[in-house]
């Protein structure tokens, strides 16, 4: 099996984890978790972007999934656009890398707005409530992938 | 008759037209579609924008929206955006000049959240459903106005 | 390209047009605007049919969708049993002729009930809120298809 | 003053009054009463017309509508109409003529279906729930504007 | 005949009558149309009565209620509270005396909150939208009564 | 047991039976499927009408529904009028003969519109899914019946 | 034990219990019921108050809940207050002493309007349906309280 | 024509048949009436299971389901579990035979809740509201099938 | 009067009291409080049963509800079911002895699918949210009936 | 510019603040705030009613409306009549006086049912969530009005 | 780090994957699967059971999440019970063994009826749409968790 | 009391202020307002920030909320952002600098798809209606707070 490229996305607020409600979403900052994921998982080249932008994620979906962009699969975590975005979940189902919705935060459990996603219907799967082991699983299910 | 300036805006995935799911959109590029229906409107002169961030949008329409901007009437195709995007729809209720909204698909026969349009009740009319061609009605729209 | 059959089909109250709330419809009776508009487009046999019977809508959507009938396509202008009428969806469905959707005004912007249409699924495309140019551009994108 | 011209319109299935659920709707034929209250009313020309068709009740609002009618109040019981029918809403909105919008039962205290009325808003007024005395309430009403 | 009892019973904000929104209620003051209805009416004696408290047009339907009161019928335009109270509606429901609901303005034609009333499936009728006429049908209603 | 008398009305687009959408409605015409039927219910005498005018509908049950018809049962297949008509189900309602409520494709499975029908309360029974055979076992519940 | 001081405070209509709707509400009045509570419970003192004013009723629970008031539990039937009154909520929320909530009907079985209570949530507990026996295990619910 | 093997699998409180709220389902148990139409059906070889258990009833579908039981249809009134159960429906929409849903009332016609079946979208087709005829016309739909 | 026989049925997760979230349900055990009951209650013979089967819930009522059961009053806490289950109301509604519904907490003061219980509307009444002392009024209103 | 005459009309519960759910209402008593206000107001004066009665309410709304009152505003803190109370809302819309709707609490942050106000619409502005300051505020924005 | 229980509980019809709508779940038997999971993870000890009794999961749950049953964590895959039993959802919440939600399907992309699950709130966190992966996932994110 | 400095922080369409419907937002641009306020408030040092793009405001709130930025209160007028951004309240939520809600109009006398805030829940509180005044009222909550 060859390394596999991997892109993981987050959206808004996210550049915020590790000081953000920590009740919810824990005190380790993103970049600390990465270069321990990276750690875990050398069959893995895994690149970062955040985005507070709407658009800036779809750029990035557009870029991610052009076929010579040589991705293998996206770990989206688009935070609160996850419920209000028509147009990310347009951009996932407009491309043919595999896309993968996760979540830190169960958020069945939360408000009301937060149990519905746009982008559920049109990714791969979805991995909701395990902290930052959420994006972790996401990598285990795209090198799981045949 | 003068000639008249027409500004096409293009919203979310747009970009995309000609790849993403052919099924619904096509396979025809929006440039080539363009410089075909230029060609057929020597009487006009049609600029285009196309942007995945609303704000962006947001923006264009103010600029084509200002009384020194010369343009006659704006063909809005805001994709996802005209299900979710008051702020959008706002925009246009600002600006004097007419704006017409166009959609390349059958919106009213796809998934219930692309059955609403904000925009719809602040613009001039509505075309829907014609492929490319709902453009080329719009353009016919702002031609036959007096 | 040869001479097409067009026909334009209008439902319950339109033969009013011209006196009925003016400052929505207008103050041009249909009769006038159709002289106009068969000058206008030499290249086409427009016939033209109106009633306020349900039945007799859906009687004249089979009867132009027959094989033999020879109409090209048949612009419909529903009226308020756009909003109601499951059966007229249904005809339109039946038949092979495509029909193309019309409304006079700015549905989006009036009644709630009133943005609802039945037959926007069914039909090709629909064409709203131009006022009498909404039938104009409707006979285009007859005329425009191959 | 001088007298005046009423038309009673009916809609499907008051044809059978007397005769259908007496329980809800009494055994006095519409016939028979009719007689009575044209007798009780001698300053009025009391018209009456009776449709199983939407179509057909939309056909006599208008010519009730026309101006060189004469006729000065139109109370309307549209029967289950009432609940369903925006075209007939639109035919009494598109009159001048005021139209009086009556009830032999007590439609709120029925069957969910029946509690709203698209007449209701575009009629001059509502008389609901007093048996074949609606009707007579109507005729009072009109002979009392000025 | 013998003279009957009628009592009037007003809700909230109807003693502000001829001065409140004159374009919705008129300028009529209650009284002075209450003397010209008395007028109209000598076989009738009209007592009249308002309050803003629920509580007290509660305590005056019971009164009036009363087997030994000798009201043949209660003229009820319970205003904002129609829409909201059930325990006037209650109150309706439990006495002997007819109740009729009354409404100066067509609530069918303003907000949707005034669109659904309590108090119409518990009273013998509904009479809406004829301005202080509809007082006037109401009283007919019960000397039509046997 | 007598030989019995059997209506069946068929509403709008069934006319079309055999044409129309033939993965749903199959290619049988009802003409003849009639033939057929009645060859194998000797002991019943079967009628047939099909109107797309709800009106006429009405009109028909009203007929049949009188006591001097000698229909002993209707099987009713209101098509889309099923699911919008409360004037045919008050007619039904109005009515002592029986009526059995037809459908030919499983309407529970298909578009949300469909699932509620106005007639179902007031009818027999209902029988939906079965392709024209829900008609067969329809003048089999008729024969049944004592 | 020390006696319990309890208030049961009943709202409007419940004055009329013995005469209204004895098919729902029983033919015993309230003052007979309350003899013969009191005679059943010698270590309670059971005051009584009973008022069709909202505001008279919110007045009461401030008043009992008053810590110098000595009342120990509050016997509270609200009537169709219940369902519509979220200032008696308030109230009840606001003060320290136990309300428990009782109906004399089964409010569940009735009219959809009856079946949510503001109350409930803010009460120890909820007894419906026992008839005036509601009452009595109301009694019983706050002598077993410690 | 072969015998035919059908298992007609009845749901909750069915067992009470002939008991339970004669003036809904009757007084005949349903050994009585099964009985007579295995009399009436000897070109058929009926079975019959009743349980209380939505899993007992699973269980049941799916050995029937399987492709060596030899089954023919199964004639499933899942009774309330109809309204309720979403994995009854998954046996039903898991397995080959073909299942057809009855009902012995007329569910359209009691309380809202027993509207909606979704079992419906699954089944072959729907028979419901004839007593315990329902069975016997599911038994001729079977027999019917070629 | 005789010793009465009460049957207390508990439905899912009941078994686990006293251990299970005693934040809500306290941290007595059943089986502990059910032998302080038994001996405050002499004069009656209380049978418990508790299962986690919705179809075993379902015949257990129907061996109570038999004639010649004995039972005098079930007492009945159908935890979750009583929100989902339909099939367990019909088989209240089905015999003849009365139920009493009981819930430990105060379900109106939870997550809003627990306010509603199918259960409510069949049983005789209803008793919430007074821990274990639910089921001792539940008791009483029983030994209290005549 | 002269001193101006301000009315402070709160609803139900407001009497009990500082003793009622001080971690929703702070611990201050309004008696004091009030002398507080004044002090920093010498350029007003502040008059303040209290009731739990909706009708009371409404009478001082009345009364502080009359033309001859001379109030130049009115502060309404109406508690949870604001949300419950057409009637309320009715009586603001009637007067000329400029009504400030204000709330001690953040209602947004609370249950659903306080969401939505029906003063809103009709009051110049609303001012929620900042303690007792939110009425400070109320005063400047009446004084700042020319 | 010591081998780790593992209990995966399957819902109703799960026992007949790899037969059951294969283009939804695929065409491996659960077993099958199971060997080979057991064989990529020997640190694990995973047991399996199935029912399609929702009362035999509740009994299950309790008994895995006994504190001496030495289980370390649930794969709870409960099919379509996911989406209509509240009384699962308490089970798991009764218990302080951590519980995952997995599902094959993405059920985002389903009916309706299968976005929503009562169990995700009370679960660790929810892995959907991988297939039999899912489970895989889940069984990774019991080894992680410390 | 030291200078506190206060960031205005303006959304979508804001920016057109003075020109843009001058009949709900007035004729006044914000530049000249914002001047004026600064020389009523010397004791305040008031920033400003006007973006069309949802995700340059969240940027900005994230700036000011930096616990070194300094900023002692945000006054965040979203415009059409408040009713459709999660995103832009998860950034509010996520800081400790207190945010203050404005709007110029009056939002709850306007389309429904108004009158709902996302953010309102996590603002300090909300100050709507006000013109421009709305501003200076919410300075003059940050100059209160302690």
């Amino acid at each position: 099996m060859n390394k596999k490229n991997i892109l993981i996305l987050n959206g808004p607020n996210l550049n915020l984890l590790g000081t953000r409600e920590p009740g919810i979403y824990g005190t380790t900052s993103f970049e600390f978790f990465l270069e321990e994921l990276r750690g875990r998982h050398p069959d893995a080249t895994i690149a970062h972007a955040q985005s507070n932008h709407e658009g800036a994620i779809i750029d990035k979906i557009h870029e991610a999934g052009d076929p010579y962009s040589g991705v293998n699969g996206i770990i989206l975590n688009a935070g609160a656009l996850s419920h209000t975005s028509i147009a990310i979940a347009d951009a996932v189902a407009a491309i043919a890398v595999p896309v993968i919705e996760v979540h830190i935060s169960n958020t069945a459990a939360r408000e009301p707005f937060r149990h519905h996603s746009f982008l559920a219907p049109v990714c791969r799967g979805t991995i909701t409530g395990f902290g930052l082991t959420s994006y972790e699983l996401a990598v285990a299910a795209i090198m799981l992938e045949k």
